[in-house]
């Protein structure tokens, strides 16, 4: 009697396996993606008010700032920030950071201490609010 | 003298065309990405005060209303919900349509006015905010 070993009659053909990859690939580019919420996460909502002089030139700052952190920094996640239509001086950042010592890692290093630097003339109010995420809903890739 | 088919000397073996797709995939899930400012989108910040004791009902309701229209509504975009700490019943959506138009459509659809229908005595009070992107930036797979 010949016993079957299971492996010996599974098939891995480059072309099976070139399939299954097309597959996730495609259900993880397209499928829309629903994260609940992540206790852990520190979550704030920034308000800034900006001298409106000094907009453009705060604005750049700002963008190093966020591109850096989120490009060199495994505990910063995502940022988002906003200028109201009628008041561009006006900007809400939302910020999320993997846990409260990664925010604590992130204000302490080079590219946020040369933005605070750059910025604290340009800067007229300041607010800082720490949120819970109670749902957050998106496209994928978006 | 025999003429050479740049075509021919490419060699399309699965399992070359194997690496290339596993390359592309972990580069799409792992790179970070950084969104430029989409003009066309329209994106708003809402305020809402929702009354304690009905904080619960409220929530479901909203994450039923963000999922739903996330899954059918080709320009509903992005969601992100958040309370605040000191005070959960102080809620912040920052809310991304594909344009005006797509913003439009949602609120004339069934899911929408359920909401809007279960939550009109829970809300207390609704400020909303056209705002302009900025910038954005996150780990890719957030």
């Amino acid at each position: 009697m010949k016993i079957l070993n299971p492996i010996n009659k599974m098939q891995f053909s480059p072309i099976k396996i070139l399939i299954v990859i097309i597959t996730l690939f495609t259900v993880t580019l397209f499928s829309n993606t629903i994260m609940a919420q992540e206790k852990i996460q520190m979550v704030r909502l920034v308000k800034i008010k900006v001298d409106p002089l000094q907009l453009d030139q705060y604005n750049i700052a700002l963008k190093e700032q966020m591109t850096t952190a989120i490009r060199v920094e495994p505990g910063v996640l995502k940022y988002y920030a906003v200028a109201d239509k009628n008041d561009s001086s006006q900007i809400t950042i939302l910020e999320i950071y993997a846990d409260t010592s990664a925010y604590k890692s992130h204000i302490e290093t080079v590219h946020f201490k040369k933005y605070k630097e750059t910025v604290k003339d340009m800067v007229k109010s300041l607010e800082l609010t720490d949120v819970n995420l109670i749902a957050s809903a998106k496209k994928e890739g978006m």
